[in-house]
């Protein structure tokens, strides 16, 4: 089949989808962590080929070990599914509505985007856990993963779909795109009228070749360069332990500090005590002159860092002169992703969260909390870094859309 | 000055927008009202240039109409901006939020989107109007008007800047660009990171040139193939007044109806003495077999007459066999904006509102009804037809995002 003959059949798919009963879903939701389970040679199989091919291609340790499956991922893969299951169903939610005063009654009632396409990178359990998501919403998806997974994705989305379209789930509901071909992607994100939306989930280069090239609406993201004010006076017991889980607990993720700034009346009782800490945790200082003085391992910080999301143990520091300069500094540098203040001042805090223009805003806590699970939403199917649409963690709603009912009885427009 | 330039000073106007209160906001509003009215004269010494240019040119009539400033008309775009003004402020709203079992307060909050572009055509008054929602939902603005009417876009923009910046909107959140050059467009829907959204306004063909080739956010407005599906044993009365005005109040308009669907029962009793009224009207029929049998001046309908938006008083009219041919006509042609069902039954109007993915679903009333003021809403910047972020009217709400905002005491991620 063509990649457009996929979408026509995603979106006939997609109508009937969208009335598909919670029951149904879930029910298929289930059948889907039974069958990864009872498959499990054969996708584990699946994923040795995949494995064995990496290894002869080079791939880097860190690669390798995000394409590798294994019986206890599986099962996690499985679990992840009935969480999905155990969620609210945010289709046919109302969400508003009126009556006017000619008697037309308005009711704006949440229902699935449709055909959603995702464009993902190494991670096999991405397929299992957008298909999840996609289909608790109501949306028909179209999987296109990258080339290194490629028979992990199309035996785990083959299992999956099978169990689904055996559950109730509409024939064409699932489809996963099997060329490793460039012009797949391509052709995917200008099937406008077919696809309703794409999300990438990847490295910075994927998602920027998508956002460039696609005309279907995109929901961008990823992309984390996140900030820590220390304000001048703040809890710095508290700062040490909030500043070592930012940086270091998951320094590849997008919500990871990548740039620390110090109030300058900061500097001296919390800075060199702070950068000892960080020198105990592995982390590499790279800083502004003040710094660099102070830190004698330090690398001088050029324009090019402050803008870097480094994604490893690396670390901008740089002392400014306040609240302002600080705010300035995340305005030029940020990527509107999640930013933080430490402080005591009431004022400053208040200040921040208005001024800072990101998706989450923090006072006294870490970066690290923006996940969709960390707040409490029970799924992820990203981290929007845009605006339109969907901000910061995205889970089930966000993949909805809305559309207004009016119920009249002959009202014509004056 | 560059349009990047431009739209750097714009993102930096934004951060301070975002953050000035709605007493200013509305007090510049009505500033910029008395501005319009205070400096009509020269306004319309340039609009009276667009318009020789206009003549010179050899523009349509209705284009000319469409370009033309009144002393009325100015008042009404003076009476339009007070109105705006008197609308609730979208920004700062709570619309969710939680506070999770470690103590985070999450809290979700109404924000500005930040920059926002606006490429529209022949009619000035748009300038006044997008300016006063961006403005009234703190969001700055880049305007790029149709060359024809360069002049008087100018002059308004000009006004209504000075007027706004008077009162306390910082400078740089109106940008206008000048240059009527194509290439304009094409670097505005590109600035990636300095321009959050772009909104297109006007025909078809610059709605999809947009779209196609953007980069940064697009709202997808305006195409509109509307149906209206007439039941076996609807209201015959009730339909032909609501027939009537889906088709003949505006046939320019999105929201009109291009193509009237007929249960293959309700030919006999009602089809001739509808189609006879359609006449009187003067709306020239596009049928289908049953119908040019019918009536001898209707034409037959082609394939492609199915999928086109007349935008005039050409009507397609086509027997179906009932409410699921409707349904997959409408899933086949349409454009999901705005469909309409005219039915005496229960199941089949809650089936038509179920499976139409549509931004509007009617029962029983025109498809007219689908404008930002129409829905109660005090505004309108445009109806979307995408399904991403907004769709259908758009108004205040509809300009902004939401960020969140998490206060903690230490917590750190387990």
């Amino acid at each position: 089949m063509t990649i457009r003959e996929q979408a026509t059949e995603a979106a006939a798919a997609a109508r009937k989808l969208a009335a598909v009963s919670p029951v149904i879903k879930n029910k298929a939701l289930e059948a889907m962590a039974d069958a990864l389970l009872a498959e499990q040679e054969e996708i584990l199989a699946a994923n040795t080929r995949d494995m064995e091919a990496g290894k002869a291609k080079g791939l880097k340790e860190s690669l390798l070990d995000r394409l590798l499956l294994t019986p206890a991922r599986l099962a996690d893969m499985a679990e992840g599914l009935r969480q999905v299951a155990a969620l609210k169903d945010p289709v046919g939610e109302i969400i508003g509505g009126s009556t006017l005063p000619n008697g037309l009654t308005i009711t704006k009632i949440r229902v699935p985007l449709g055909v959603i396409g995702i464009i993902y990178e190494a991670r096999p359990n991405v397929t299992a856990d957008a298909i999840g998501l996609c289909m608790k919403s109501g949306n028909a998806v179209i999987l296109k993963g990258g080339s290194e997974a490629i028979h992990s994705n199309t035996k785990i989305a083959d299992v999956l779909r099978k169990a689904a379209e055996q559950s109730g789930i509409p024939a064409g509901s699932i489809q996963f795109i099997t060329s490793t071909d460039h012009a797949a992607v391509q052709e995917l994100i200008t099937l406008n009228g077919l696809v309703d939306v794409v999300i990438p989930r990847g490295s910075g280069r994927l998602i920027q070749a998508v956002v460039g090239n696609a005309s279907v609406p995109v929901i961008e993201t990823g992309v984390g360069v996140c900030h820590t004010f220390v304000d001048a006076g703040a809890d710095y017991a508290q700062a040490e332990p909030i500043l070592v889980n930012a940086k270091t607990q998951r320094p590849a993720a997008c919500n990871a500090m990548e740039t620390l700034l110090v109030h300058k009346d900061a500097v001296q009782d919390f800075l060199p005590h702070m950068l000892e800490v960080f020198k105990e945790n592995g982390v590499q200082i790279i800083g502004d002159e003040t710094v660099c003085a102070m830190d004698k391992e330090a690398l001088p910080a050029t324009e090019e860092d402050w803008a870097t999301e480094y994604g490893d143990l690396r670390l901008s520091v740089k002392v400014v002169s306040g609240l302002d300069e600080a705010l300035d500094h995340i305005a030029r540098y940020g990527t509107k992703h999640s930013e933080a203040i430490l402080t005591r001042n009431y004022a400053n805090a208040r200040k921040f969260q208005q001024m800072v223009d990101a998706a989450c805003v923090y006072v006294n806590t870490t970066t690290r909390y923006s996940d969709g699970f960390q707040f409490g939403f029970g799924a992820e199917i990203g981290i929007s870094s845009q605006k339109l649409h969907a901000r910061g963690p995205m889970a089930l709603p966000e993949l909805t859309t809305y559309k207004y009912l009016i119920s009249g009885d002959g009202q014509v427009r004056p």
